[in-house]
């Protein structure tokens, strides 16, 4: 399974980062997160410019889609010529988003009337882009899956996981990056939330 | 207020984006977070390349400085060309490491006798190193700090900000990236991990 973390010029570090290091966990299972982008490097929102592991038309062949957020994602998302670039199927893959990432599905005609998340700065625009905000860490449905808050990506990357490999092996490999001394707390947490929305328990 | 993110060839993206993002949360109250490496490109764990914003004897200048785990950490704190560039003062600066991080500081003799967090698998060679381990997220002692497992990066993170911006102002900054619906239980409780550790109270 590939995974496809769409990352901007000026994109939040957490959004990226804390996806592609979770999701990487499960790499002996096959599975497999990297860095999509338009042009050959871009530079986050606090001035790290990284290098795209991959072009962004990954995005079609990436078996999972994810959306940070970042400062320009408003602009992008009224960029048709960039926007054009990303062709997705929701029959064949999972797709998810968090902050203002939400606001580029919406413009990618892909939540439907479903409620989704964001932060609290791009509330207002999703909400004008005819999106029902829900105040939510995460919410999914079926291949569609929307996060709200920075912090929020460990969500994100929970579900793609579980999706992936099932929730025990997505509980293990949760375990090794989870505080130490508050490592169950912290996994049954993320995985009642992700859980909680897939209308699945969080324990066996 | 300045903070260098020591980032290694092999790091993990988690220790390092995780303190990045959420320290500079606080760049408009004069707190930035860059990151400080021995060259001027380096590739993560999972092959993301990245171009440092600072050289490593950045380290020198910084009023604080937070080491991240690594893949190669283990011949790094034995590569002495590499640590003799590491010169640390903590009579003006801010000293914190998570997991394999915490092999460095031992290594540069900073530890002393008191316990110190890591990850589960360095645990044993820190053991080596004569440092007593702590099965704890995070401790603070003084100008030294320690944290165990990837994601206890948001309590550096919360003990640097508190120490530079003060307790509240730290809550207000954790508040925006913690996730949406439950921002009060993610702040409080990384406020409680760092405030029990100083020995101050997490509440007004």
């Amino acid at each position: 399974m590939r995974v496809a973390i769409v990352t901007f010029d000026g994109f939040n570090e957490l959004d990226s980062f804390i996806a592609l290091g979770l999701i990487n966990r499960l790499r002996a299972a096959g599975v497999q997160a990297e860095i999509a982008s338009p042009s050959a490097q871009v530079t986050s929102m606090n001035g790290v410019t990284i290098t795209a592991q991959q072009p962004l038309e990954f995005v079609m062949d990436a078996d999972a889609v994810l959306f940070g957020s970042g400062i320009y994602t408003r602009a992008i998302a009224e960029n048709a010529a960039l926007m054009d670039r990303i062709v997705l199927d929701p029959t064949r893959q999972l797709i998810g988003a968090q902050c203002s990432g939400t606001l580029l599905l919406a413009r990618l005609g892909l939540l439907g009337d479903a409620p989704a998340c964001t932060d609290l700065t791009t509330k207002p625009w999703v909400i004008e882009a005819g999106v029902r905000v829900a105040d939510l860490p995460f919410v999914a449905r079926g291949p569609i899956a929307t996060a709200g808050g920075c912090m929020a990506s460990a969500y994100l990357a929970t579900w793609v996981m579980w999706r992936a490999v099932g929730r025990e092996a997505t509980r293990q490999a949760l375990h090794y990056a989870a505080p130490v001394g508050e490592k169950d707390a912290w996994v049954d947490h993320a995985l009642k939330v992700v859980g909680d929305t897939l209308g699945e328990s969080a324990t066996p």
